[in-house]
């Protein structure tokens, strides 16, 4: 039987080869008589996994030399308090914020700098006011963006050009899309979306920003100190950075990051089309230009029949459509490895709902 | 073919049929047509997963309600960090040094408290000074002991009774004896030798310690707002928290902590026994009562010999017995996991060993 769909936001659908692969080499991988899960993270095998992980992320998002790729834990949430203590300075530091994650961002950040919204599209964050509206302050130690805001459903078709260090968290849509490193100076993403499974973050740190953590940021966490023990400092989360690893692999054999970001523009214009045109029965509430190729948050004309039409969906094989809490109604997230034909079936799906509920 | 007997210090040894039933379930979990990789944190299939973790984990070893239990991220190393920023309150700090990972928890604990060795067997770390020898003071805020040292191989017996709250790094023999909770406040353990896979770790704290963390712990390793949380404060390492849930299913099959407690008798008193029989080809240094029963770092008498004799394991499949960098030499880590025969396979390999080069 075909496995359903599943269009969660995260932990989301992975690859099925990648799960088959896992599955078949999970008693022991490559004739070594161990699973992946028992291998020392110091050991010549686990080296080879690292390092092949490492070397295809590189190559898969075209990292130029001077940025360090460092697997760690913590999760967004984590790296909000870390991405300061790295490189805050105790200073000031610009948030911009248009969505529940920017929001966190800033939050957190206020316990380690003089950190202001640049901007704040809040309480309802529908709209991407434009970089030269920004609040930046010229001393600040960094700006931060969200570039995909999971929850809401809003997305910067391209980075800003600031004039200091710039931070993005790219957790939700990182490898749908190529990355103008020019522009960066800190990119993370947590993997449970569009990498792997939850418990690794990827961090990107341009060299230059290394060394100047605060005397009260965790060793474990000390971007400096884990990029000079290439993410040995301490155990990393092994297992999440094998199947990672398995993930990266499955993306160079699907054209990389170019075939992501054409599918990923094929894949959200067509359910944004369908939203558009149910005149009224569904709706998406941001606006055009800002909005998700990956997370679509959408509503049903009367709520009373959001209930129903979950319910209907996991029957049809569309699973976890649920919005977030915080926002209501629906929610597809149209992830690397939702195959196209997902997409397809929830329009279809789109359709029946609102001829038997029209 | 069988596989080969696995004696890493972590990531450890895993059960075999924890391995095949993750496999088998890899692209569908109970017929949910997902994996455990895939599934939202907040969904009824991961709750149920989560909820039977906990529930086993509290009656394997007899936790009190008193205790929460927080399936968290951070490691050994990171949970350095976050225990005095949760619960130090920037006043005293009294830690126990008996080997590298005390030594680490004094340094880490340096950044957030006023923190001494009450006291330090290093650089050997050979010994375990009577509790009444410590240097305690009546004001710390708590009281940091490494209760088996993974590194230098020396275990505490019996848990100190202080009269502070006593904070325990169990990471390398939790659940391989009973917990006198009466004398713990707050116990931490990194998954990966005993429990599961590296990314997760377990925190056990009573109650009345929480609420007092610094305004500067990062959210995310809030022990206060984790436990308001569940656990899913932030979305937790999902699948380690399923793998240590099949670990915890599969100690109960086996008998629960008192199996295990008694299978590390047998095992480590068989293996100090062989070694201390050798005539000096082999030793231990650590003194017989500071003895670790899960962690036993042996020296052969020549070190020239050691190359060869990690060569020799290997090929009879005894794997990763090389001793850690900063000590030298061998170590057997005999994990729950390691079953009792791999320790007669390793004895005989020592006696076979000794006779052609002894």
């Amino acid at each position: 039987m075909a496995r359903p769909y599943n269009f969660c936001a995260g932990p989301a659908t992975l690859p099925e080869p990648v799960l088959a692969q896992a599955a078949a080499e999970m008693l022991d991988w490559h004739g070594q008589g161990l699973s992946v899960m028992e291998m020392s993270h110091r050991s010549e095998a686990f080296g080879q996994i690292h390092h092949a992980a490492l070397a295809r992320l590189r190559e898969l998002l075209a990292v130029p030399p001077e940025f360090r790729i460092l697997f760690m834990q913590g999760g967004g949430l984590g790296h909000n308090a870390i991405v300061p203590l790295n490189i805050g300075r105790g200073g000031k530091v610009d948030v911009v914020v248009t969505g529940a994650w920017s929001a966190k961002s800033l939050a957190e950040a206020r316990r380690y700098a003089d950190a202001q919204a640049a901007t704040d599209t809040g309480p309802g964050y529908t709209s991407l006011p434009d970089a030269a509206s920004w609040r930046l302050r010229e001393d600040a130690a960094y700006v931060h963006v969200c570039s995909n805001e999971t929850i809401h459903g809003v997305e910067m078709a391209s980075l800003p050009a600031v004039d200091r260090p710039l931070v993005v968290d790219a957790s939700s849509h990182i490898l749908s899309r190529p990355v103008d490193w020019s522009r960066v100076g800190l990119l993370f993403a947590g993997a449970q979306k569009n990498v792997g499974i939850a418990g690794l973050t990827l961090v990107f740190v341009r060299e230059d920003l290394l060394g100047q953590a605060l005397p009260i940021c965790p060793s474990a966490f000390n971007y400096t100190l884990v990029a000079e023990a290439n993410s040995l400092y301490n155990t990393p989360p092994a297992y999440a950075i094998y199947i990672a690893g398995l993930v990266f692999d499955w993306l160079v054999a699907q054209g990389g990051v170019a075939a992501m970001d054409a599918a990923a523009a094929r894949k959200s214009q067509a359910l944004y089309a369908a939203i558009d045109a149910s005149g009224g029965f569904y709706a998406n509430r941001v606006d055009t230009a800002a909005r998700s190729r990956t997370n679509v948050p959408f509503f049903i004309h009367d709520e009373r029949l959001t209930a129903p039409f979950l319910a209907g969906a996991k029957a049809a094989g569309l699973l976890q459509l649920k919005g977030h809490a915080s926002v209501g109604g629906l929610r597809a997230s149209l992830y690397n490895a939702l195959p196209e034909p997902a997409v397809a079936a929830l329009i279809s799906y789109l359709h029946h709902f609102q001829r038997h509920h029209g």
